[in-house]
């Protein structure tokens, strides 16, 4: 029998109805196969051990079918399971801009089964000693708090990935997998992971898986034994050489090869097919085995445990064809369905070109299909604005105004994700970000909760958590959550010092009034350039408008409201939501010194 | 009889075939009117003393036609001129990638005729002792120097504008004008204009004129007697102030209002109607009198002097409708002629947006007709680039070489001025930007002259002129180039310095290689990602190919050639053309510190 098959089920009404399913182990490559489901092609590969078999499930139901072959004379029979589908799991909704995202390391956050802290088979312990290793959270600690997380005011949760990671170290980041259809059982089982998102779709919470189709780990398993040498990027120069992995060449990280009309081949293939790190050999999306592997594997789990989003790992360093087709075939099985891939890019046209129908792309016939970017040139206007204090030509909130005025470049700005920090950034709190200062953290949570997009923040965040990455490393940024442990001084869910509930009050307050706030959602913005370091915007539509003053000067501002009255559309007074105090929108007013408003009008 | 008459005259066979023709003069706006050419409209405005008479010339050969009107019992007769247009007027070629520009402030180049120095109906009289003063430059010295122009290598000259500015102060500079029907007498007259048109015209170079439609000066006749208050943008709620113009309220420059989706209007409003600066009324170009005031006067001097081309000022700051109208009309005029907005933008695409059929612009269904834009990008990045030695992720030549990636943006690649300073920046030998260092400048020279697009550079470059706007002004970057009045100690014109000559042999090496090479012109760019702060490319075409090395490491650098091969398209050796030195496109190659190499591929 097969050491794997993969998928190991599939759904009965499916858009993807040809399942092509893996079946790896000695022999595979050299029987004939029989099936009570139509076989579509087998494909067959250098190695032997491998066998690719295309079924038909159209018009199929659910149930068990079979699969046999002789190896010599011995018959084989396997059981291939169709399931039936969840009622509205072709239709589901991803997440969109009336979300809020919680993005968690889970290995960070909780440990809520300390008997999967070690575990026998895989090769990295639980050492909380070192900011490197992994500490034991896990997925039932996430499903413990998340009565935290619903008071908090989230509606969805991107986990960094869960995957099966069994690198010797640092191996909590799980970004590169060693078996991408289970989850580590250090964070607990495809089960629990399930679970986790079944308790989220009770509480209307969509839960984001982190998927990485650019690369898995050099542990995979499939390293062992690759079905066939064009299964990942190898480099022929370096094909003789040992160190660190035959064939490796790592990546140049230039993702604007990606677009730039006069790259050479040479970089375009160092940037693309290029390792990310020697650990993770780089998956080659125009195999098409490859890609339907990726497609199926992504479409399983989001059937499998009902999730609410995908998260795409290095969305731009992937083969631009492949990763177009795979996003796709994932958007073609659920209409509805949202993906946001990371576009770690630092100009408003590069990012803006990887959303679906970009018309920046369209210049170069291109087209992701991705519904959702991360708006990374709004990040990098966060790092430096708030510590920008003086009235400057270019700087301070003049920077965060003029993120803005680009937005013509995006296909969709409702569905661009913005964000305050990540687990790859320096801490939003940190140093040299906001130095921990809690008067400029309400005005960096102000903005990524008021302006367009949807809005993520990282885990900690809310509780002012430092961390530095450029000085400490990357571990300084995953700090464990104060309370995630049992024997913890400080626990941050349930007892805040008094310094994490100020924080955490002003997120909770404005994360709950956005949560219904549909203007907030979908509303136009209207917004007006900085002066004095001061930034006016609103958000609108036909029977709502909100007001947000982020005053990022050192000193108060006096508004003369009348140059703002294009936002009130006729109305007269407004609430500041934070302090629940009612205003006139005429004549002047002074805002406090590094003060933000958000003032609902009337 | 009117006291202007405007444009004074007009010519046979041209497609702008009705002229506007204004008289101004006591009874002009209560007369009736008869010509022996057909009058196709009269506008008359609020002011008595202007009429807008169309007339239609169409089908009409030249000659002298007739104006015709009667003032209470008195017949008055003008005389209107058709002149013939020369036989190559329509389809002239402007400039274009071939050309190399040279950007003369004439009042600070040569002083070809002491006379005219000061001229006593002009308020402000030539000063040499004062930096913002005038100094005596004009026509007759640019003309006087066109051999050695002509040598250097350039092929087109713009001139900062000539047109009379009766401003009190500061009126060299000429953005201030007092009447655009009129070369300013200290730098000669309109006949003296045209004899420097015509004496380049014979040696095969351009003349660009810089013209401004987006404001005139305050002394601009008209401004003491308005045709129509709706002439000049004017905001009312200053309209009672005196200080320091009626009306008046100043633009924010912020260009970017533009093209944001979410700007208010009172910000558009402000940035575009607003004045450039309070001694320069702003036009309103949404006024079809005033456009096409200016549309007559643009065409009037590129038929009466015959230029080569249009440097239109600030661009971004004019109406965006009606900029584009003006645009268009006058290439529908010379469908092959040239006209380069400054469009001093920081982002790509926000200087794509402003070319002819732009991509970018086409997202907001806008066109302005606008040939050419300047590459205002790649200057941000030479002001710093060549100071960062270091291999840094960003910087150095990675900021060069990033500015080219988003070329996709632009609909025209080829039409991209390129610079490397111009007389309202820093300089490029001046502190903080080369600090007179001869390499550096040799480094900033290779970029320019050998990248896409078409360079511009600015008197003095050649000879390492120095000057620094930051810290000592506008006229410290705008000094008197030595050797252009009587008695300068030095001459750089016939007997440069030694230090002077050698900028000078550099540019005038590369200039003149630069204008045959056809490669240079219009070749396709081929880069590489630059390793070591050093950036390579390719500039080729089916029948050439040159390679450029630019080592920007203050050490020296070796290249692995067999990384270019690509470039090579199979060539074993190419030439330096600097140093005339034999080279094999294979092995390594050592390139010094801070040097750079142009070679020919055989």
């Amino acid at each position: 029998m097969p050491n794997r098959v993969e998928p190991p089920n599939w759904w009965a009404d499916m858009e993807h109805s040809q399942v092509e399913v893996m079946l790896y182990g000695e022999y595979m490559g050299q029987v004939d196969f029989e099936s009570d489901l139509p076989i579509v092609k087998v494909r067959r590969t250098e190695n032997p051990n491998y066998a690719f078999v295309t079924l038909e499930t159209k018009g199929k139901g659910p149930g068990t079918y079979s699969i046999s072959y002789n190896i010599y004379d011995t018959y084989y029979v396997l059981e291939y399971e169709l399931l039936e589908r969840n009622p509205n799991s072709k239709l589901r909704k991803g997440f969109n801009s009336s979300d809020a995202i919680y993005l968690i390391m889970p290995d960070r956050f909780a440990n809520g089964d300390p008997s999967n802290d070690i575990v026998d088979e895989m090769a990295e312990k639980s050492d909380r000693s070192f900011k490197g290793g992994r500490h034991g959270g896990d997925i039932q600690g996430v499903i413990d708090h998340l009565d935290y997380l619903e008071d908090l005011g989230v509606t969805a949760l991107w986990s960094t990935p869960l995957l099966e990671d069994n690198d010797q170290r640092y191996s909590y980041h799980g970004y590169a997998a060693s078996d991408v259809y289970r989850i580590d059982p250090r964070y607990g089982s495809n089960e629990s992971y399930r679970e986790l998102a079944d308790q989220m779709q009770q509480r209307d919470m969509k839960l984001i898986m982190d998927y990485v189709t650019n690369h898995w780990g050099a542990t995979h398993w499939m390293m062992d034994d690759l079905p066939t040498q064009t299964w990942i990027h190898q480099f022929d120069d370096n094909k003789d050489r040992d160190f660190p992995v035959a064939g490796y060449a790592n990546s140049s990280y230039r993702q604007t090869t990606q677009l730039d009309p006069y790259a050479s081949d040479r970089d375009e293939t160092y940037a693309e097919k290029g390792w990310f790190v020697s650990s993770m050999p780089d998956l080659n999306q125009s195999e098409p085995l490859v890609l339907n592997y990726l497609i199926q594997n992504a479409i399983w789990w989001i059937e499998y445990a009902g999730l609410g989003g995908l998260r795409v790992d290095t969305y731009a360093y992937n083969e631009k064809e492949g990763i177009a087709k795979w996003t796709k075939a994932i958007m073609d099985e659920y209409p509805n369905f949202t993906i946001v891939g990371e576009t770690w890019m630092h100009d408003q046209a590069q990012i803006a070109f990887w959303q679906k129908d970009s018309p920046v792309a369209a210049i170069q016939s291109y087209n992701t299909h991705l519904p959702s970017v991360m708006d990374f040139t709004l990040h990098d206007a966060v790092l430096t604005a708030f510590n920008e204090k003086d009235q400057q030509w270019d700087k301070g909130m003049v920077k965060v105004y003029e993120n803005f005025v680009n937005d013509f470049l995006y296909a969709d700005v409702n569905n661009i994700m913005v964000m305050a920090g990540n687990h790859d950034t320096n801490r939003l709190s940190g140093n040299g970000v906001l130095d921990g200062d809690l008067e400029k953290f309400k005005l960096a949570m102000t903005l990524i909760l008021t302006t367009r997009g949807i809005p993520q923040i990282y885990y900690g965040d809310e509780i002012g958590m430092a961390g530095n990455r450029d000085t400490v490393g990357d571990g300084d940024i995953r700090r464990d959550f104060p309370g995630g442990w049992k024997g913890d001084k400080i626990n941050a869910f349930t007892k805040p010092t008094k310094e994490q509930k100020a924080y955490q009050d002003f997120t909770k307050k404005l994360l709950n009034y956005r949560k219904n706030k549909e203007v907030l959602h979908t509303g136009k913005l209207l917004h007006f350039v900085p002066e004095n370091n001061c930034y006016v915007y609103f958000r609108h539509n036909d029977k709502d408008r909100v007001m947000v003053i982020i005053n990022n000067n050192d000193k108060p501002v006096t508004l003369d409201m009348s140059r703002f009255k294009e936002g009130f559309n006729g109305a007269t007074h407004g609430t500041d939501i934070i302090d629940d105090s009612r205003l006139p929108l005429s004549g002047k007013l002074v805002i406090g010194a590094e003060h933000s408003m958000i003032i609902d009008i009337e």
